[in-house]
């Protein structure tokens, strides 16, 4: 779906794709089930401009599409595209940005 | 109505005419019914000038009439003009656009 | 009244007279019963100068005299002058403008 | 005692006379007993230099002293200056300002 | 305790020390008992340098010691230096100056 | 451990010591066990390089290591370093500083 | 971990491995148990670019990985990465940096 993306998130919101536990980077990271807020493994692929600054210039994301990132467990709005699921969030519910190697990026 | 829009939105409001499933985009975004906050989508018919910032200059909008948009299920006030239903909300309560296709557009 | 307004708004206020349904917009804008934060019509009778932005400096109103607003339900304060209704309110509460055309602005 | 003002409010705060019926404005603006939040006419007799703006400047108020005045019923705190009842308030309660004709002025 | 004051306000902070009925200025400022938020005259005895603005700069205070004021009856913290009652506050809890004649303040 | 303080704290952070009565001011400030908000006696040990204006530039506190301040009861959380009590708290929970003379500072 | 870190924070978030008893300064800070908030003692493992001011431009942070920080009990979120837990936190929550002697970062 990243080659025709058809939802373009405005301002500061992204669009992401939960990651399922067998697409998950092996051997990485692993979020306790004891976690107090347990924290979801997802790749974002979609970006809006940015939000603006007090001055009315748009700001970009930190975050671009393809990153794989860990958010809140109860961030976001759940939407289908296509058949498939995904979430609409703000960027300020990403917790970072987990970095994979590039044969990890092929397996998954 | 969008050649003879009679009500001009202040600010940063828009108005939007709610789509019925028959008019949605084909095969497109689905909202599924176990959403917490199910977005709804609807076409933009009309658009305020645009927030001021904190120097009190007009900050244009990222929305334009004719745009397809997400938006939450609470967004927005209900009002009727000329017999059809029309939603008053900010562009705030937008989550992002929908990107039509051209043949998609004139079967809509 | 609105040649000699004796009510001089401060800041973003405005002086809104009411429409009843007789006065509103012919074939036009209706509000529908059902409703949540029923909006009313109104008619701007005198506007304020403007709230002031972050340096201080007067930011003027967007609605001018004689502008047909939309405003919500619950906005303003009642007050009566030489023995008419009015409401006093701030601009961020009307909704928007509806647009008359020459003719119906005379009927009205 | 206006000519004698004896306390100086700070900042954005105004000294304010409540009007007792007999000295309202005549044939003019009247208050109807069922305004959900009841405004109260009064008589500005000494305001402060104004608040602070973001950078620290001061911005002088918009009433003076002289002003007839509309204010909200809960405004204000109650002081006696030289057996005088009066309210301190700051100038973000006063609604706007009555524009008063000069045989009315006399008369009151 | 003005020209030996052992204690300094920081930032937007001030010293006041509560009047007694007795060292009221004559003639003058009365409170009544029925005010709903009953303001109390006090003298200010030493100023902090000012907070900071946006910027990050110190803006002075508009009170300076020696200066009669009347402030909120829940204002301030009590302290007592060198066997006297004194309360700390902030400017902004000030309401505003009574000025004194010259006569009044030697009698006081 | 003044001259080996082995706490750094950050932005507008400082590290106080509680000074108990018999280490406060002689003949100084006393703080009545009436008092509402009853303040107390520290020194501080330990202070942060400021915290950041809007522009993103940093302004240094207004107290410093050695200073004799009053701050709130409540304020702060406890540590212990090098088996002595400390309280890490922020600038804007310290009331003033307690200017004490030579002779006093030997005593103490 | 520190050399390999497959996790990158964004904005002002860091990434802390808690200390164990036996891994904390020796004869240095100790949080007693009966402190009210009690602050919990970790290692800097990965820190985020820093927030952005009202301007839009990033403010790096005042941590960096390798630094010994106190932070709040109940603050961020825990995570495991390659069987370690770690806590993701903003910098907000750090109250200091403890000051370690090459010594004891050896023994450590």
């Amino acid at each position: 779906m990243e080659e025709n993306m058809k939802f373009r998130p405005l301002h500061d919101r992204i669009v992401v794709r939960r990651l399922e536990s067998e697409e998950r980077t092996k051997g990485g990271i692993i979020i306790p089930d004891t976690a107090k807020e347990k924290p979801q493994e997802g790749e974002v692929v979609a970006v809006g401009p940015g939000a603006r600054n007090d001055e009315g210039q748009i700001v970009a994301l930190d975050v671009k599409a393809g990153d794989r990132i860990l958010f809140g467990k109860w961030s976001g709005t759940e939407i289908k595209i296509d058949g498939e699921d995904f979430l609409i969030m703000k960027e300020a519910d990403v917790m970072g940005v987990i970095e994979v190697q590039a044969e990890q990026r092929k397996a998954a």
